[in-house]
């Protein structure tokens, strides 16, 4: 009956989800396109990293969690959707500075939709409630990682210091909670979906750092 | 039907198949052998890194169909070539330079036949075309990044110039549009992995080169 | 029967085994932490290398043997252990560089019994014992891979002289070949871990080496 209530949830308003959905394949393949250009790599490099980055995180997932072969190789929406994203990074790319702050807002709302819509494909699944967070976390910031070691550069979510990894957590936790208390609804989906979002630009805009490790101290 | 057409198709010669496959394992694990011995690896790290490029792509292409354990890791002919490789590299690399063209001769065989060997497997296994040409591309490509990325060195079939993936696409692409025809025989398979490894071949041979992208223009 | 036999041998006494599987998770988790602090990543940073590094090897072999999800992901223990090394590292990182041996020790540990434990779970799931073996010695070195490969760092398991790779296969492969051999008891698996363990402390103790390649020999 939760399964029900989940795939009603999202079945509310399918074109929604997958709007989003493919949404946020396209924005975190723009970035992954993005990389291999600050890379100069030739444009099979960049359509490889573009596909990479926008379907790694969802790959991830489906492994994990058994969902074989992962939709991120099996869906054409989502490959076209993530190819698409490497064109248009090689053909424009010159003017994708410009529109630098709308590729943040996208990758926030990919991010708050990766994490619950990761989460749910778990809980689906029949995982625990555990597991379903990690692999919600995984599913949101897993494309960003591959992305990063393929063009050699260390991997963002490690080494930046706004806040990236948290908001994903704070909308797992959430989204697990809430199904695991037995509340499933559409509002709920969609509102641990805002608070990811929500938390990440205000990271961004207020500048919210997570605390370095102090330096070691010879002889301390 | 067409499952035991195929099964018939890469049957009719298995001793061919299997000498083709151990040859593409070998080689790869050679150009991983070598790898190794330029970041003056000891000698597990050369025979980690042989194996890792040998088995790599085959084992991802297992993992992401749900053939599990890979072969990689369970049949003891492939794991051999792959070691034997490593070892010839540790005791013979100063001289591999000189047969660096039938290196990259092997190469090309080994590029071509994972290409088709990972997309026949997939298809056996019941994916779509494009799920099995994802699949087939990643295997022929993906021991390559594994041996790259544990060698700290970038990808290759990211950064260099000349064709690599595209081969292995169109390879890829042409059997299993031949598969969803309804056209399964041994000719097809053979002729596919020919067509990859001519076209691999010609570009290296014409210096084809794959576009790379505009520089970005400031103020444009 | 076999069967049984293993899981009563490991059975015999699991609150040891727990403890010993804890610790291997923690002291890997340490290393990945610091590593993180090496690098000077935030307390995200910190927890996500801990974590990665604690759960990589474990993750790595239930993906290759289809034990999905793994546990690293759905075992809320070991995940706890590892968040703890995280935590610990970052607010204690100045002092740990005191306890260096007594992480090398640990360390030395893990690997001995990450390595039977792999092997056993293999074997338990009826793989081959080769397979079995390449499970073990993954599980093993794994999670150092993917800490070093997320820190940017080549991979220890590759660069450092002192021997690594070899203690973890020697324990599988005797551990393997006892069980083939229907030598199945609790004695025979903790003598594995001990066996490995003191492989690799003679190893560090002695400075044994592996032998690097010979340089090319430019004309040779």
């Amino acid at each position: 009956m939760l399964l029900t209530a989940a795939i009603d949830a999202t079945a509310a308003a399918p074109w929604v989800l997958l709007t989003l959905d493919l949404l946020g394949v396209f924005v975190f393949a723009l970035s992954g396109g993005l990389a291999a250009v600050r890379q100069r790599f030739d444009v099979v490099g960049v359509l490889v990293l573009a596909v990479a980055a926008g379907l790694g995180g969802g790959i991830l997932r489906d492994v994990l969690i058994g969902a074989v072969p992962p939709v991120g190789v099996s869906d054409w929406r989502l490959l076209s959707a993530a190819a698409a994203a490497g064109v248009i990074t090689f053909l424009f790319h010159p003017r994708l500075p410009r529109i630098a702050w709308s590729i943040t807002l996208l990758d926030a709302l990919g991010l708050g939709l990766f994490a619950v819509a990761g989460t749910l494909k778990a809980l689906e699944l029949g995982t625990t409630a555990l597991t379903a967070v990690i692999v919600g976390v995984l599913t949101a910031v897993g494309g960003g990682v591959v992305r990063d070691l393929l063009a050699g550069e260390p991997p963002s979510v490690l080494v930046q210091r706004e806040l990236y990894a948290i908001p994903a957590i704070v909308g797992a936790v959430t989204y697990a909670s809430l199904w695991s208390a037995g509340l499933v609804s559409p509002f709920i989906t969609w509102g641990c979906v805002v608070l990811t979002v929500t938390i990440r630009l205000l990271a961004l805009r207020l500048n919210w750092r997570a605390p370095a490790p102090r330096p070691a101290i010879d002889g301390g």
